[in-house]
């Protein structure tokens, strides 16, 4: 059989990285010969994981076809995420816990999504199904993931199967999964190599709602004043993405990851709408918001119904 | 929680209807409020099936929004193919083993897609991922949807995945594979009470290829001639499909369920493909295919190559 590529979505996150590592660790168990590929470079914390549990970086391709024939989708199944040239080769599975959307094949395929926190939590029954040993390394893997989806389980996509998992994995790991959680997640907040343009694009999505388009980009942070510290640099940068793109909004999200509150900078024709939205006053262009640290859950769908 | 249908495609054949009623076995199991239902009328087989185990027959429903807010599809997931209404529900689940196409969710959900011959060869991996015990009831059933989709093990979509179960079932509910197929099948090909206007179109679907469009019919016989006997007045029945339809070539199958073989009657302007395609002679608009008893792996793909 020849070699099949696992791959993640494009700005890969820990999820997508170490998805692909260790799903493609478990098809070589089963005799397949899979290769773990990256669609870009890694961030902090991803780097953090594989560092603590020796698993050496994937390969960033580019284009898959000139290499295999078929791939494996882990952490995404929209082809607008995935590998440029996705639509000349063969996707035979696909493993995520995303929406379904944009994904079609001419034959039937594995495809397992479940709607749980972090892809790696379905990994984990995978193994079991094939009654596949977890090595500790894959298991350091698979439990990073987990607890950089779940915000160190606080995040509401977090659910019971992914806190049971951890709880697994950590074992197998022999790591303690707070202590470790904790110490990742810090190293993924360390954005003292990070400059200013890093923090309002790197992780930065564009939205639309009510014929009206909006960005929401989030930084998690230890010292969320070290961030808004800078604000007046940031509203130069963040106005002129407003203009340029011509958003009725633009929401900053600084999360504190230790307290699980998050701080916005809101700019744009439409921030009239965030005091109802969140229900928190807004004082020289930023408000608090207090519990709030998934954009999937707790800010889209709010921005979402003001504007509709 | 309020109450959740389970249902197959339109047109349901044995898989569809076996995978409903038992997907809402399970369901209830572990706490759902689930009904099966189904899209349309049970053919002789499906009939015949549920009568073996005891089984009763679905609700027939044709729109599902004025009773439930949620929907779990098995045996299909395209729009085109399920409850008409699809749009005003949520669909929660899927469970099925077709290639995907035609599907969107705004959230993420369970989708449990496999490449095996059978849904309920994947039903049965979830009772055994549950640990839920399965009944005899249960088991018929399912061994029943084995059979059909994969003519007693005899088409090449059944995989060493099907036979395994179909084995196990076959114990759990008591009755000898082999015997209970030919009896089923048998059943199913009874035609006595069809008419020739129900042979061309029960089962019959439509395909396009290199900008031609043509038609499949298939009807499972244990006695082909007493089919073919009736050549001259199917012939004026397909002649005026392909009249009104404007297709190029419509071909009408008969499959020998004891032996694997089809025979065909081939009708339009494009017959000129068929002898090499099949690499058999075509004679007074009939052609014989040794070893041909899947539509969908041996029919559709010869027909769309030689027409592309
Ligand atoms: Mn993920
Ligand atoms: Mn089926």
């Amino acid at each position: 059989m020849s070699k099949v590529f696992v791959l993640g979505h494009k700005n890969p996150d820990t999820d997508s990285i170490c998805s692909a590592i260790v799903y493609a660790h478990l098809k070589r168990e089963l005799g397949m010969d899979a290769e773990a590929i990256r669609l870009g470079e890694l961030n902090n914390e991803t780097l953090y994981a594989l560092e603590q549990f020796k698993a050496s970086t994937p390969r960033l391709v580019e284009r898959a076809a000139s290499e295999v024939e078929q791939v494996i989708l882990v952490d995404h199944n929209e082809r607008q995420q995935s590998i440029n040239d996705i639509d000349e080769v063969q996707v035979i599975e696909v493993i995520d816990h995303h929406r379904i959307a944009n994904f079609e094949t001419a034959d039937p395929v594995y495809f397992r999504a479940e709607p749980v926190g972090c892809t790696t939590t379905i990994l984990l029954k995978l193994y079991k199904e094939h009654a596949v040993t977890v090595p500790a390394e894959m298991a350091g893997l698979m439990l990073s993931a987990i607890i950089s989806d779940s915000l160190l389980f606080k995040s509401p996509t977090c659910t019971e199967q992914d806190v049971q998992a951890a709880k697994e994995l950590a074992e197998i790991a022999g790591v303690d999964a707070q202590e470790y959680g904790l110490a990742m997640l810090k190293a993924g907040a360390d954005l003292s190599n990070k400059t200013l343009e890093d923090l309002v694009s790197l992780d930065s999505k564009e939205f639309e709602a009510g014929g009206h388009r909006f960005e929401v980009a989030q930084v998690n942070a230890i010292d969320v004043s070290e961030v808004m510290n800078r604000q007046k640099d940031l509203e130069v940068l963040i106005g002129d993405i407003v203009a340029t793109k011509g958003l009725d909004l633009f929401v900053f999200t600084v999360t504190d990851i230790l307290n699980n509150n998050s701080e916005a900078i809101v700019l744009g024709r439409r921030t009239d709408i965030i005091e109802g939205a969140f229900g928190s006053e807004v004082t020289d262009n930023r408000v608090l918001m207090p519990g709030v640290v998934s954009r999937k859950k707790q800010i889209v769908p709010v921005i979402t119904e003001a504007l509709s």
